[in-house]
């Protein structure tokens, strides 16, 4: 059975909501960062990367949001989570996720751990005080360039979503207004009505 | 015909080697980051984002080299460079693409793109002098517990490849030595004696 490595409050609820979808049996294991056990040698033994999330698979270990949501895709066509047999409809899910990994959750990062790319403690200040700026301005691209309505690659659902959902959760905390973006509040709208998402939801609270 | 837009010195190399080892019919057009070309309106209309790579397919532009990299792979399964019909050894190639671009890409662009977390100077200083740790620490963990050899992914080359080779080259940019890492130069020299990987360098250079 699959196993879900998850902390709450992270990037893996994307993934943890996509296994809902799926209704794939799978076990979720919370990874207690306040305890910092993602640093601990029994969670490094399972990702070197002390990084959640973590999918433990019978062939082994899966990492990284984009490549797990894609996973679950692939490995549940039922649930129809992305468009499996077109390559160019396949790589524009891929691009949007990468841009949420890649652009969207760094510019997040350098609010709460800016300790990853410097040591000074008035450049980490400095870092959080951008964020708002950096995290707006991909939301302001997301809003008017990428998200089509009313999912994220039109009338489909697909695993963009779940991950959307999860980093726009952030925006608050980041300083960003996000009334100023209608479509993506409509979306999280959608998403928190979802049978799967309450699951998911619930299961991190519990 | 495929059109990839690329800039000298960038990851879109890596999309450019996929191309030429997938022998798809393109045509690379170079994005003159000295002349801030990238910013300019005509190519903000390809790619909103002002980076590079863009892909320009008869259907739309593609972005995001984790994207493009397993679009040339699904598009021309003859090339084999990708585990396509198995989606657990394909989401290992996926996690291994997205951790080169979410947090080894990232670590490196501190070093000259600071401004894009930072606007002090001083805070922009400091990103710069931790880039030797956090660029040598991403690479210290793909040498020990993700680089199989001779390829990434083992016996066989995939998209993981031209990636990896990419970014290492910018190792000495980024204070790292790279013979740290013997199956890190084990691969930078398979991948040079590639012709399609010596076409693509050609291309650039030209």
């Amino acid at each position: 059975m699959l196993k879900l490595f998850y902390a709450q409050n992270t990037c893996a609820l994307a993934s943890h909501i996509a296994l809902e979808e799926a209704r794939a049996p799978y076990e979720a294991v919370r990874v207690d960062f306040r305890a910092n056990e993602q640093r601990k040698p029994e969670y490094l033994a399972i990702n070197p990367k002390g990084r959640v999330p973590a999918l433990a698979t019978d062939r082994g270990i899966l990492t990284e949001t984009p490549a797990i949501l894609a996973f679950v895709a692939q490995s549940y066509p039922a649930a129809r989570l992305a468009p499996l047999d077109d390559p160019f409809e396949f790589a524009r899910v891929q691009a949007f996720n990468s841009y949420l990994c890649s652009t969207v959750h760094v510019a997040h990062a350098h609010r709460m751990r800016g300790y990853r790319w410097a040591d000074d403690p008035a450049a980490i200040e400095e870092m959080k005080r951008k964020v708002p700026t950096t995290v707006g301005d991909c939301f302001e691209l997301i809003e008017t360039t990428m998200l089509a309505g009313p999912w994220v690659m039109g009338a489909n659902y697909t695993i963009c979503d779940p991950y959307l959902f999860t980093i726009a959760q952030w925006l608050d905390g980041d300083g960003v207004d996000v009334t100023r973006f209608p479509k993506v509040v409509a979306l999280q709208k959608r998403m928190s009505e979802r049978a799967a998402v309450q699951r998911a939801l619930a299961a991190q609270r519990g």
